[in-house]
């Protein structure tokens, strides 16, 4: 990892009265900055078609902290506010729009004496987006007497083609080196840590192989439904919303070889490779489920069908779980068991490695094989983020009998409160660190993967709303925590 | 392990009224019985010299109860005294007293309809021992109508050929599969737990080995002193007391190979095989220490030399360091460090597996190859029971930095308190399992180890009381638990 320090930059907001400036992105530079992270070298310009200007818009921010729950402390709050939050409108946004935008930008760099460092963070929709890159190249925003960096969220398009067409548009005005496209799970502290776990302890690295582990399964389940966001999922299901990025960002840092450095193109360069190492997905490796009502936490909730503003005759898939194989020396037969579901139990990103059996069981010699439970390793994500290594102990007494049990570490216990993804990855744009960042070839990668899958027909399963997915997708899931 | 059942049977008790029987024995057997575990089989003979009666000897068993701290429910107490608690005096232990006691045995399991299964446990000091064995063989107590078995308690000889010695004059009257030698390590369900640890979880055994392990260091640690027994430890000190026996059966359960089943003769095997394989023990790597006077918990304690009935001038050892290696396939190279000691900062009986270091951090690739912390599995027998696995954590934010977490297990999290492990051995000789007794060429194999070491003269440094050994055993030992 480069050692970087911060320096002073405008960070530019597309989208500064959205659902994501609310709540992610406002109160991440809010929080950066009461904390003492950006050694108040930073201005925010938020821009937007609203017309405001700065002092309405730092009572609107005001307003966006406070729904985000973020404590405000008014000793910081309002000189933060002051010297540091403007506005500017972007009216219709045609070309004239974004010459005053970047007139605008010049003159808070000459009043404050800036060297013209410069984050764009378009946080539009998708269907605003390409407009928006293409603004500030014609305007010449992707160029600066500084640096320059566009932050790009998902959706990295809906499909293979599409998410190449993004590409080579953004490529058209940036290099790849000023690109930060954000996947909000490797922001996670717990995310990143795989990359220790696995990298800085060898006592697990040496297990790390189809040698040692008989299973791997990923499940990023949620309790939540679509949340009002029907127009959305409507065109998405849970394949792109969920699988295509999240799941599949975790399976590339679980299988991954080990990059010849901790850094953003090393380690980039070995997610792309394990990727590509994936074979293609079975048909029959799928289940597509969608919910019907049941009840979560004892309250009753509707099924998708019946959601406000989603058809009745829905084909739209809100759970997903799918088997495939990554073919390398390491990973050669080792399933690897992804699953992602809304209106499940409840809330929880969870990998379980599964280690092999013991070959025999000297306690009971003559049973079958799996006598014995067998180790697996369980690395929650989130909530209860921690470790949990299942092995096997003596129970008191006698006769001799063996009783399952955990070898655990909780970060809450060491750590207490986990900051929140977001903190990390715009700290890390402003530090021009791109390790957590998807690179362009990796979406292509990832898209190219699960392509195929989207042309195909998959038969659609109910599961009620409060269980864990069609019953079909049991037997993928050898292991199922619930804490 | 055999499937055992409790057969009726009489425990006698040599040295019934002696030290090992007040706090071990009689609290073992009493507390098995309110338990139900002897489902009320059993009666008791207590033999000793003194001039005692049933009646007499119950009420002083009932003290010895006390003393031992344990709490007796009269409504438990009473009945099992009255039906169980028998006294014979032996006098002189000459052949007719033998023949006497004889007698009585016969006597009490014809009362009581009883097959004639018996225990002789011989709990007296060791220059009685020969005579007490022979008594038995003479007057035929080494046969019964049933089984008979004979509970030998430590020390097995103070040197290879007083073990031989005495293994010898045994095996003239008793089978060795009537013999139970105790040592008390083994009862302990930690030190069982060694043994599920490493043959019922595939995970860790894959790692069991030189090419993963760095080092392994077993400490037993003691804050007491002599605590009066200046007679016995002036002819025997540490390594005599403790290395040769305690120290060694954990190092064979820790280094042995798989057995072919986890039953007596299988497990034995392995251990005398894996005490064959150690190679000759250099002189330069023992380091003999003797205390002198400091503080324990505050307190003021004097030195070794200062104790009542202690030689000004002695020259015994009241700790001792060690390396020693395993010479075969598996351990080849690996230093196993042995430390024990009397007057440490606390008590403590712990196994460090210490894992080689990753050959290469990505963190700090140019670093030297330790810049890593390395793994380690320090597995706790005494106090605080448990297992815990240091491991290198992310700390929380940026930039990227490592922290030495451990996974943890606890037993009394889970299990509460841990039965005495003279219950789990005074139960196991009733039922007939020699699993965790020690055989007479274990024995034999021991001290021919340790028996080299004897002969030599060792320089002998000082410690204060209350520290970790004398400074020069230090470099011996790289990571120190103090918890």
């Amino acid at each position: 990892m480069a050692v970087s320090k911060i320096e002073p930059h405008i960070y530019v907001i597309f989208g500064a009265t959205g659902n994501l400036a609310r709540r992610k992105l406002f109160p991440a530079l809010y929080h950066l900055s009461a904390k003492g992270e950006l050694k108040g070298k930073n201005k925010i310009l938020g821009v937007a078609r609203g017309d405001l200007d700065d002092h309405k818009y730092r009572i609107l921010a005001r307003d966006m902290l406070k729904s985000a729950g973020l404590p405000i402390d008014n000793k910081i709050y309002s000189p933060w506010c002051e010297s540091c939050l403007n506005y500017h409108s972007i009216d219709k946004g045609d070309s004239k729009d974004y010459e005053k935008l970047a007139a605008r930008i010049e003159s808070i760099e000459q009043e404050n004496d800036m060297p013209g460092n410069r984050v764009f963070n378009i946080a539009v929709p998708p269907s605003v987006f390409p407009k928006a890159v293409m603004g500030l190249g014609e305007a010449g925003l992707n160029k600066s007497p500084g640096w320059t960096r566009l932050v790009v969220e998902k959706p990295f398009g809906s499909d293979l083609s599409s998410a190449k067409e993004l590409n080579n548009l953004v490529h058209k005005y940036f290099e790849e080196s000023q690109i930060y496209r954000i996947d909000h799970f490797l922001g996670k502290e717990t995310v990143q840590n795989l990359l220790v776990f696995r990298f800085a302890n060898a006592f697990f690295e040496h297990l790390w192989s189809r040698e040692h582990i008989e299973s791997v399964e990923i499940t990023v389940a949620e309790n939540l439904g679509i949340e009002g966001r029907s127009n959305y999922y409507e065109q998405t299901g849970a394949l792109r919303d969920m699988v295509q990025n999240h799941l599949t960002q975790i399976l590339t840092m679980v299988a991954m070889e080990i990059p010849i450095a901790f850094e953003a193109e090393a380690l980039r360069n070995e997610k792309v490779k394990v990727l590509r190492q994936i074979a293609p997905i079975l048909t029959k490796n799928i289940i597509y489920g969608q919910y019907i009502k049941g009840k979560i936490d004892g309250k009753e909730v509707v099924g998708y069908r019946e959601e406000s503003g989603i058809s009745t005759n829905s084909k739209i898939e809100t759970f997903v779980a799918l088997k495939l194989e990554v073919n390398n020396w390491r990973w050669k037969g080792v399933p690897f068991y992804l699953r992602t579901g809304k209106r499940m139990p409840k809330r929880l990103t969870q990998i379980i490695i599964k280690f092999h059996c013991a070959p025999i069981s000297i306690f009971k010699p003559f049973e079958s094989t799996c006598a014995l439970e067998p180790n697996a390793l369980i690395i929650t994500l989130q909530p209860y983020e921690g470790f949990d290594m299942k092995f096997q102990v003596k129970s008191i007494g006698q006769p001799l009998t063996l009783t399952t049990q955990q070898l655990r570490f909780r970060y809450s216990e060491t750590f207490g409160a986990l900051p929140d993804a977001y903190e990390t990855l715009l700290l890390d744009v402003i530090k021009g660190d791109q390790t957590l960042f998807v690179r362009y070839d990796e979406v292509e990668a990832s898209w190219q993967l699960y392509n195929p899958v989207l042309g195909k027909k998959i038969p659609l399963k109910n599961y009620s709303a409060g269980t864990w997915g069609p019953t079909e997708a049991d037997h993928f899931f050898s292991l199922e925590e619930k804490r």
